[in-house]
């Protein structure tokens, strides 16, 4: 394993330090590994509290988006590990008042448990929470029922749209309606050319061929549903494309919002190829891109590859969908 | 070599073509493979126009600096190629009012002949240009004369400065002054992990073991000077740190940006986990961060590694050095 660290068990702190220094508007806990935004209102002026999180390895997500009409606080465990009921407790009192917070967790067990016992334990205090879990990821189309898909990249979607929701002075009810109508409408699958490493583990999770790529998969090193043969790129998005635009059934006339998301190693030439042929093929099917995004904005620490994603209906970065 | 392109030849156009469909600022020439500001003003009316440009593979440079206040165009050859004297021409043509432009290229002898020669070639259809190489790299201290360096990916502050100077209104001799001004300012030094693939190659340019990193590379995907053991994040930081501030004699009382650099595929945690150590190294040396940065701003391709840069004496991001 070769990476730019220190001691495996310091990654985590060391790289929220690091976060936290590089940006004057954030500040980390001295006790949890939680991001807050610094300089908050009074608690009795602050709008509803935006606070997501789950293990490391997905970065910027989640401290990343922890900024002015965004996320309140981002909540980090281990690499891909779930935090702490004390963790995220230690998130809400530090940034939530009397208007509440909202729970923005992708599908994971632990993150469910976890997130949602610290909201009830918030709740007995007075502070009143709601909880949304995201579960965008179509690879699972046909063998879950789709409240049992796992929630990856499109969440960056729900901490935007929320977002602006929050910020605007909505009620804790109501944002949380919102967050849940966009996680709804969002649509997203994975593809990997490589494995990634887990730190504490030291080595790939699993060894692909020079001629292979995994289609389906999520975003913490597993393995995807399907292997498969490496194909050009326009073939891939092509596949992609279709199996996203299928399951959300977005049809012609339809209104999007495109992200091409790079999992960490896929650089952004091949992002932007990809992403110039998601943006004609929609078109071809009467799709209207709305918005559009390349980058990495939610990855698996260093893996090759990315999930393409789509919030259907006109849930675009920043607005709320109808 | 497992990459998401299509055709190798159709590498650069298509991933040009992806980052101005994701971009509604940007349009892209027909007939060079140059992006330029889309909706620029009458020619009569344009600041003096900053052109930039190189080889592919180091991306975002240069086409995601094009925009208000930064590059007017980008000029892109083949990956790790020089761009023809001819593109360079027409992105001139293209941007360039009676303010003249002003070409911005990282010190390679290709680059520094094509630009040039086509700003010859303009100044003789009556558009004045100048001409200003960044030469950054500290990782060649003492083995060839400063003029000698490499550009390397500190040429992004360059972009900044110089583009702030040219919005602000200044003509093309004040332009040029301070971006050469900010350009004898900065230091970069460059690691990596491993080497990337360059497509047409379609192999690594070099190996290493996995206990072996490369010190005081390019941005080429050639070998750097020095070949080292693996070290933790810190003890490799504060070489960096020390190599640079001793070349640049930057002492107790300095004010600087930092830049940490991703070459494409170091993850987000370890470029903070570094950013961490350099400000806290700064700090102990009594030098001030004014801003700092962490991210992928100027790659090569998909290298694992990056190169830590630092402009001395205030020359930060969007403002001009003193």
């Amino acid at each position: 394993m070769k990476k730019l660290i220190n001691r495996t068990a310091d990654i985590v702190r060391e790289m929220l330090e690091g976060t936290v220094g590089l940006n004057p508007g954030l500040a980390l806990l001295d006790t949890e590994n939680v991001v807050i935004r610094a300089g908050l209102p009074a608690a009795a002026d602050r709008p509803v509290a935006l606070i997501s999180g789950g293990g490391a390895g997905h970065e910027p997500a989640h401290a990343g988006y922890v900024g002015r009409g965004m996320l309140t606080a981002a909540v980090t465990g281990e690499v891909f590990t779930s935090p702490s009921v004390d963790a995220v407790l230690a998130a809400i009192r530090a940034t939530a008042g009397p208007a509440g917070a909202l729970l923005i967790v992708k599908n994971y067990t632990g993150d469910r448990l976890n997130f949602g016992l610290a909201g009830e334990l918030a709740a007995v205090e007075g502070i009143p929470t709601e909880l949304v879990v995201v579960a965008d990821d179509v690879a699972l189309a046909g063998l879950v029922p789709r409240d049992r898909r796992r929630g990856i990249a499109g969440t960056v979607f729900v901490h935007k749209i929320a977002g602006a929701a929050a910020e605007s002075g909505k009620s804790l009810q109501e944002v949380a309606a919102i967050a849940r109508a966009a996680a709804a409408r969002i649509g997203t699958m994975g593809v990997a050319l490589g494995a990634c490493t887990v730190p504490a583990a030291a080595k790939t999770g699993f060894e692909l061929a020079e001629d292979e790529i995994e289609l389906r998969l999520g975003i913490h090193g597993e393995k995807g549903v399907e292997r498969t043969g490496i194909m050009s790129a326009d073939a891939l998005v092509d596949r992609l494309v279709e199996t996203i635009v299928t399951d959300m059934k977005i049809g012609r006339g339809a209104r999007v919002a495109l992200l091409v998301n790079g999992l960490g190693a896929t650089p952004p030439m091949e992002l932007a190829i990809v992403a110039r042929r998601a943006l004609a093929v929609l078109r071809e099917k009467g799709i209207t891109v709305e918005r559009a995004w390349s980058g990495d904005f939610l990855t698996a620490i260093e893996m090759p590859g990315r999930p393409a994603r789509r919030p259907g209906g006109g849930a675009a970065g920043g607005r709320t969908p109808p």
